[in-house]
């Protein structure tokens, strides 16, 4: 199933996509819902972030070969960091190049939807912690990530973090195709099964240390091919099995 | 004007201390809001966390002598990192102590808190967007810092942030005693004066990057003195012209 949220004539609203319609759901798709058998067209919808996470945990170096690119090893702890909430943007909103930025790279990621509140989740529970998966892309200035020791400003700049296009609740995300083009032009490709920890792995690790809230994010890092984005430029995240999430880099007003 | 959030007989709200009593406040502090008259004892509430931050962006090595202790110059570009609204905890209320850490450590902070929301904030007009001040313990766990490149695991945890006692919305940041104590005994002691970079200086720098909302937090840095805290101990921050914030030591259950 897919959960889109949406908004149409000013109302926001969750539904099922069922082909080129949305059937808007009665409920929250967090708790109990159904679908209202009212259905809007997707082409009339403007679709929003799937999810308002409160927050967003990202992990680091998590495709060896893209820390390869980046001069890294991952024998390292593995390590993690934020996102906030005032980051995230929805499919087709844009991404607001950063004024104290030269070098803003695109970062395609599989992005894990959290479906209920969650503390040390044990492996065999992952899975009843997850609402779904949806598409990420870790937009990143990269020369600020180098001078700055943590990555705040780096990773956390408004519209850093789009999200999108829906939720895709039935999926097995263990080997999947992530791909990010720029203008149509490939340039991430990678398996989501070449992640060096998995799904499972970073929710247990995650929630040793944290609880985690309905809507909130967990971003499984990014494969190898990162690089610049100008403005102007188009950015498309593709996951197999979800769909693409689509940005436009627009200067900062 | 100290602002406080308190619970009684299962009602939270907000009012304005005088003395030993409470002055519920009608409205929100964040908007328009008077005083109702209606007055309760201190002693007779729970006090709440004073605010509930969406985020709360923190700032490393801010006082010299701190940055000395831990083997650093602060000569670097100024970072910044987040701390999840999940660990957020108030006055009184208990530290866990994580289960993935052998060294945690005590941080006395004095805390930002954001009245409206803003971003690229210029240096005159930071005062606007200030609320007013509170008392923070960054706890961190030191080995884990130590181990993973990112610190969102190491001061993101579960209660890692009490925040308290209240918000004291008259007061100049700029020379005030920070000082934190472990069972009655002096670990920190410092000034705000000693800061690398004002509380101007950090708002300008943060919002360049981030929207702030009203109600998140900006921790400005502590003071030499850091060290560990082991359960059973009651550790206190105390800002002049604010109060003092404490809390237990429990083990996580």
């Amino acid at each position: 199933m897919r959960i889109a949220r949406f908004s149409i004539d000013g109302n926001v609203g969750f539904g099922v996509l069922e082909g080129d319609e949305i059937d808007v759901i009665k409920g929250h798709p967090f708790a109990e819902f159904e679908r209202s058998g009212q259905k809007v067209p997707l082409d009339k919808v403007r679709l929003l972030p799937p999810v308002l996470p409160n927050k967003v945990v990202a992990v680091g170096r998590n495709y060896a070969a893209h820390a390869a690119e980046l001069g890294h090893d991952v024998s390292d702890a593995p390590f993690t960091f934020f996102k906030p909430s005032t980051s995230v943007v929805g499919p087709g909103d844009p991404i607001a190049y950063p004024s104290f930025s030269e070098e803003v790279h695109h970062e395609a990621e599989l992005a894990v939807v959290i479906g209920r509140m969650c503390r040390e989740v044990p492996r065999e529970r992952v899975k009843d912690v997850i609402l779904g998966y949806t598409c990420a892309n870790d937009v990143t200035a990269r020369d600020v990530q180098r001078r700055e020791k943590q990555w705040a400003r780096a990773k956390g700049f408004d519209t850093s973090c789009p999200l999108g296009p829906w939720v895709e609740t039935e999926l097995d995300p263990s080997d999947l195709t992530i791909q990010c083009t720029v203008n149509g032009e490939q340039r991430q490709l990678g398996r989501t099964s070449e992640m060096v920890r998995s799904v499972e792995d970073l929710i247990v690790h995650i929630t040793e240390a944290m609880t985690l809230l309905p809507g909130d994010v967990v971003l499984t890092g990014t494969p190898a091919g990162v690089g610049p984005l100008t403005v102007g430029d188009e950015v498309a995240v593709t996951i197999e099995g979800i769909g693409t999430l689509t940005n436009k880099v627009i200067k900062r007003g």
